[in-house]
């Protein structure tokens, strides 16, 4: 048995008689090193997702079983959220990400990460190398999601950048932004974020002094209809508004302004990780100044609660060590 | 004084005392030969968008004065719609349609074309090869607006296609996204545009039967929300929605399922006329079989309640001849 952060109907307990999962053929069982706690966590423990079983889906761990394939013993790992058919036809495009088959680390029919052993398919494992901390290491799924952004639109490096809202996600999006040496403004709250994007010579905006039609690319990290809202005064026409976190309900839409303005609006979701482990390897994106805290995961509950407090960044989890 | 199909206070009314307008510096005066009624022009008599004036954007004419510019008196043309400052951000990026300071024939500030003279700058005239005739030239317009889409956005020939809507617009978007060799499907309501899609050996498909989740993209031209929801179920995760036409009022959309299944979402309205003559011109698409009917001017009223009748395609509007 082991302890885990278990989601039931809307509620959030700390059991510790969850069985240690098995590993099926082709799976791996993972110890879990660090776990982070998420957006989408916290939206989901309210009710933005109907899923029972252990929360969570940031991780790095150390692989203890992997049945015939002994190679990824003992290596330490990260691992792709989505466990896909490989077989569909969205798998089979490359897109493994969309499968219609899929099931989601700690958000679709699999237990998450949130806990002290889980399975993943070992074709979801990506080996860290030695130099990336596991406080580094266990960004690497939302900094892949950060990335998603290149990988489905080009930014010029001319191109005037507004991104809305600085937090766990957005803070990561603005560092990967700025990689593009693209002119980046960045919508942030919060005095901790301003401090934090100032300490990485990213020039923050209030919203009023946002420029209306002005923007080549907006992201909306926001995650409400506000956000959304201000992007499609801040873009110009025939610009792209690309929505990086999910709305809790529906939005209005005045749809023939997109059409009149030919904007483009894209969604985003997971991104691709081994450009992540690359950009942690060589230090070109340092995610550790975004840690506001470090639970042990018999703390799991109080770490919840830190996480959902405003202004709090990243909340990590830290089970029990083996040795 | 010259006959006009007259919008105001969403009346149209057919009037004979509109005065010929005189050229400015730098514009042409146009006779027009031959116009056409536009879904848009049918909508801005219901009220979608406050115009007073001379209705109309859909021409082919003919250089009566030039001043200044004589090699263009005679020429017989098609003139491009947005009428721009050629100084702004938008105008120096080669995006004019979408200058901040633009006027639109027969839309916005500039007396339309559903009459016998026009004004437009000489820099939106081009002119028509003698082997087009007026019947096809007067479609370059909604021609260089269907051919917008390949202007942004890539159309694989392996791509599956679903075109929502076989209307006016539909019918040439239809045929241009055929010419990309793509797997194409149409949803035509009614038999007549069936008729002239199978005619063009381009597939049909009722909406019962339109696939979910599997196109790659999905053009809608129905103008309609029901347009809308059937492109959101008929995309696939990653697809792109062409957004081809205005819609009357909001939308309600569920964003979150745009972030999920990362699906694009593309506003495109006027396009390029110089590849919509050369297409006309080398007869790779005739437009002729989609005209309903043909009215002289002084019966506009008459062409116009024809136009708004359902199932009706193109009706043109013929003024007097000069000569």
């Amino acid at each position: 048995m082991m302890k885990a952060i278990w989601l039931e109907n809307q509620e959030i307990t700390l059991r510790d008689d969850v069985p240690i999962p098995q590993p099926a053929t082709g799976e791996a069982l993972v110890k879990v090193r660090l776990a982070g706690i998420c957006a989408t966590d916290l939206e989901m423990a309210h009710g933005y997702y109907p899923f029972t079983g252990v929360l969570g889906h940031e991780f790095v761990g150390q692989v203890v079983e992997a049945p015939g394939e002994d190679i990824w013993l003992e290596q330490r790992v990260v691992g792709e959220i989505n466990i896909t058919c490989g077989r569909c036809e969205l798998c089979l495009m490359g897109r493994g990400s969309h499968c219609e088959q899929r099931s989601v680390l700690g958000i679709l029919d699999h237990d998450g990460v949130l806990t002290e052993y889980i399975t993943l398919p070992i074709k979801n494992l990506h080996r860290v190398p030695d130099s990336v901390p596991d406080e580094a290491a266990v960004f690497t799924e939302p900094l892949a999601a950060a990335l998603e952004i290149q990988e489905q639109v080009l930014i010029r490096p001319t191109d005037r950048v507004l991104l809305i809202g600085a937090g766990r996600l957005g803070q990561l999006v603005a560092r990967t932004l700025a990689l593009t040496g693209c002119n980046l403004e960045v919508v942030a709250r919060r005095k901790i974020q301003r401090r934090l994007l100032r300490d990485c010579h990213i020039t923050t905006v209030s919203e009023a002094d946002v420029r209306e039609n002005k923007f080549d690319l907006v992201v909306d990290t926001s995650g409400s209809p506000s956000g959304f809202l201000l992007a499609k005064r801040a873009i110009r026409a025939r610009g792209t508004i690309v929505l990086k976190s999910t709305y809790k309900g529906e939005v209005n839409a005045n749809l023939s302004t997109f059409v009149v303005d030919e904007i483009t609006l894209v969604g985003s979701r997971c991104g691709p990780f081994p450009p992540a482990i690359r950009l942690l390897e060589n230090n070109i994106i340092d995610p550790k100044p975004l840690i506001s805290d470090d639970y042990p995961l018999s703390e799991g509950l109080l770490a919840f609660e830190r996480a959902g407090q405003p202004g709090t960044l990243k909340v990590l989890l830290r089970p029990p060590d083996i040795n």
